[in-house]
């Protein structure tokens, strides 16, 4: 019978290490096997568990994930199994002789060292909890969370000494989503944040979204503000911030961020980048030819600016670990970025990104214009709908569609994914606007929120719409004339300063209340009164525009 | 001060008549509003309500909405206070003069006729429920469900009969939510579907997944029956079907499809398709410069096979409505067609489709190839994920993706709007496996199942994964030998016929049992075991083709 693997074209490497057992090691070791029964594959890992749902982690504190077992989506033993790789946990990679391509790896139960023979290596290292300097830092309880012993000795603490009070340093993924588990297992938390907001990777209105979230819950979040020292009282602590206050907290978990692993990678001379990650071409592979490295150590161009950075994401990871097996197994294969499209569910609140961010794009001074949309996640006339803010990032003059974020109760997923698909196909927000997307009553409208931030968007680009955002309202001056089309009552339930009220229906008659020597800026609750005010205004001979996202996104971000 | 209003290049027609006020009149009415604040707009509605939310019928008379006054979007009065359109109900178009530009309108409750004379007309009737010549389609209690009257006389039939039974015919989008919506009520329900299968816009195995969760759910579903008459038999009906049995009921509702209402069209001398629908231009123009057709009665091109045809959907029919209105205020705008993307929740499951089903392309002989994945709608590990089936139909040389489907309890919605957005973008399927999509774990995996159906697609269409499809195995020969690769739990309780069972982790070292003469399918659970199966086997010199969709794919279509 004939041999069907014709994908073999080349003999392929007789040894191939791993280090690093997690996400794009692993992916990268069952990969590999499937293309290539024959080749040694032995893969590393440091902790004692491979292939497991680091994601999950602050979701076993707050006891969301009920059992531990969960999270080990693999052990040594069924990857064993499975992929006859030669797993090694509780095993350090010391040291690479490149030139030789041996590798010394160290027994961290019995701390013997051996030395492997390799003829591929992938460096899989990671990135581990930044520490910063902080007085205190090191007391025992002030803790990280990468791993699964870290999570134990969390739970631990939690299960143990009942504590009153959380103080979480950081509003990252990591630190709101330990955040909301501590509030579900009953605990009172503090979050500290560096920045003027949650969430870095969003941009500040979709952020205060997220916060507004937390706040909502009962965690009291204190931006802007830094960690200066933490110190033992008796048998709590007490946290001095660097705005000279003080409060008492039970348990610290530090989640300010990670830092690339890459002291095995600098010791072994390989090449790092601008960002002090892995350097590393479009085949993934180092400064070493032998060499590859994936994951959260190394520096990717971003899919929309070119710019290289970290995108310390698990989707990318994965990827980035069957790409390398493809090539180390022959297969041509190039990598060409990623977008960073990412998520994060707090309480009751989602919030989601991708591709180019309205500050990353100022930051690296690429044009740029921004549409803001609110609409229904499904047909408001079926039960169970909720608000969603979509909001897009694109070129003023093509319309190309350069990043999207969104926040809401539900559907901001499928959005954020569909505009990430957009982003990949190089779309103008026309195309947007034309996309055919599933409708039935329960799932959307026959026109999708995208449908509709596309229409808003190219407007803007074909100069047909005039609008403003929140950013043009955080200070109002004089020379603006600001006209509320809601109803009474939504007016009388709070506006902007200084706005007058008539409401759209009353509009084309009541057009000699306005003033007539000032621009003008019409709002109502999420922007679509306001356009069409405004599409009567501008015909009528009125300088107006249109306040994006409406009164509910200028309360949230500017108010 | 400036008028803004630099859009409109050139004067817009005096006189706008839209027949037709729901979907894409309405939406033409109010986009025409906006870009021109000075034309006379006149809507034109045959029934008492406009712009109400048809989709959502059927689930009032299952009492899920419960407000009848939530269907209905807009009011004759809000619309005209809105958008200053003149809004004419209980008003029907009776005959078209179209080379004097006029239109005589007859008012449906004192039957008087007007001449109105217009610059520009637009035809939006819709289709209508076809009643076949059935003996007793006419007996008051045999209903048709298009409009809010028939709804209320359906509600009223249960509410004052109170019916024991009900039988529904045709197994469409409408046919099957009212099934659904009477089991809500407590009802019993036959469903008689002339095909032999639910949901013609399905393929065979994706519509059973719908039949699957109608009989689990209790409803009778007969596929492959016709019913030849309905009878009444006391205060009962009886319906005789095809197959000579009859059974009684107490309330009939006629689903059976639509037919374009092109009475007044084909009247006025306007050409009409191959299909009998309205004929229009790349503009949504008719045969007549003057006149513009949109939604169910017109013959769009289908975005993948270019064929003309009816898309009778609500998405197209507003985007039509948007675009004509772009057209009349003198934007140029082109029409490109549609992918008939839809979507049906039916009980605990949803079923879902874009482009090009497999059966299309098979009837409209286009090269095509099919890969079908199942995977956790999120991850795992996080409560609440439900197995999502995924099918991508692609060209077998490109791997271009032509159409996709989908069913499942969750994120059905967002894969298809995915796979939507990447047939429109011209996708080959590895573009899939790259698209970097949002992952939490309440959302995704990091290997999303968009990203997987693409992994396994663009194997197939490299001919590095050798597959069998559900269609292989309906009848099986003697010479395939099957190899279930799941475990003798699983194997126990159930398999296909003559199956041996080898576990996928045990499968290296028992080789020797397999039949060495015979083309081997491997069969496991989804799918995923049996391609890794499959990769060793073919290794290691075995003719093997892994089981696409695997044995819970075959037992719902083929067993």
């Amino acid at each position: 019978m004939a041999n069907e693997n014709t994908e073999l074209q080349q003999p392929s490497p007789r040894t191939v290490v791993i280090i690093g057992g997690v996400a794009g090691g692993a992916s990268c070791a069952a990969r590999l096997r499937r293309l290539d029964e024959e080749a040694q594959i032995i893969m590393v890992e440091r902790g004692p568990h491979i292939s497991f749902a680091n994601c999950g982690l602050p979701y076993h504190i707050g006891g969301v994930i009920e059992e531990r077992d969960a999270l080990l989506v693999q052990t040594p033993q069924s990857f064993r199994a499975r992929f006859n790789v030669d797993v090694r946990i509780l095993t350090e990679a010391v040291d690479i002789d490149a030139g030789n391509q041996t590798i010394t790896l160290r027994d961290l139960q019995n701390d013997e060292t051996t030395e492997v023979d390799y003829d591929a290596l992938v460096l899989s290292p990671g990135a581990s909890p930044f520490v910063p300097p902080i007085a205190g830092a090191e007391l025992s309880r002030v803790h990280a969370l990468r791993t699964i012993p870290d999570m134990d000795r969390i739970i631990e603490a939690c299960d143990t000494a009942t504590p009153e009070h959380v103080t979480v340093v950081g509003a990252g993924f990591i630190g709101l989503e330990v955040a909301e588990n501590m509030v579900h297992r009953g605990i009172d938390v503090t979050v500290v944040e560096m920045g003027d907001q949650v969430m870095p990777n969003l941009d500040f209105e979709m952020a205060a979204a997220v916060s507004d979230a937390c706040r909502r819950h009962g965690v009291d979040l204190r931006t802007n503000t830094q960690v200066a020292a933490i110190e033992e009282a008796g048998d709590r602590l007490t946290v001095r911030s660097s705005d000279d206050a003080e409060f008492n907290t039970d348990l610290v978990v530090m989640a300010v961020g990670v830092r690339p692993e890459v002291g095995l990678a600098n010791a072994a001379g390989l090449k790092l980048g601008e960002h002090g990650g892995i350097a590393v071409d479009d085949q993934l592979r180092t400064s070493d030819p032998n060499i590859f490295a994936i994951g959260d150590a190394i520096e990717i161009p971003h899919l929309v600016s070119g710019a290289t950075g970290f995108i310390p994401l698990a989707g990318p990871a994965n990827r980035q670990g069957r790409l390398v097996a493809d090539v180390i197994a022959g297969r041509q294969r190039t990598y060409q970025g990623a977008l960073g499209t990412s998520i994060i569910q707090v309480f009751d609140t989602t919030a989601a990104c991708t591709g180019l961010s309205q500050s990353a794009a100022e930051r690296q001074e690429i044009p740029h214009q921004t549409a803001w949309i609110s609409a229904s996640s499904h047909a408001s006339y079926y039960p169970g709908s909720e608000s969603v803010t979509l909001k897009a990032i694109f070129d003023p003059d093509t319309g190309r569609l350069l990043g999207a974020q969104g926040f809401g109760r539900d559907g901001v997923d499928k959005r954020i994914d569909v505009l990430a698909t957009a982003i990949k196909a190089n779309f103008t927000v026309d195309q947007l606007e034309e996309l055919d997307l599933a409708y039935a009553p329960p799932f959307s409208s026959a026109k999708d929120p995208v449908n509709h931030l596309g229409a808003v968007a190219w407007g803007i680009v074909e100069g047909q719409r005039h609008v403003a955002s929140w950013r043009d309202l955080v200070a109002i001056t004089d020379d603006l004339g600001i006209v509320d089309v809601r109803s009474p009552q939504e007016f009388e339930a709070g506006t902007i300063a200084n706005a007058i009220n008539i409401p759209l229906n009353e509009l084309r008659h009541r057009l000699d209340e306005l003033p007539a020597d000032r621009e003008l800026v019409v709002l109502c609750k999420e922007g679509l009164r306001g356009y069409l005010a405004t599409r009567i205004l501008n015909q009528r001979g009125f300088k107006a525009r249109n306040l994006l996202g409406g009164y509910n996104l200028w309360r949230l971000a500017a108010a």
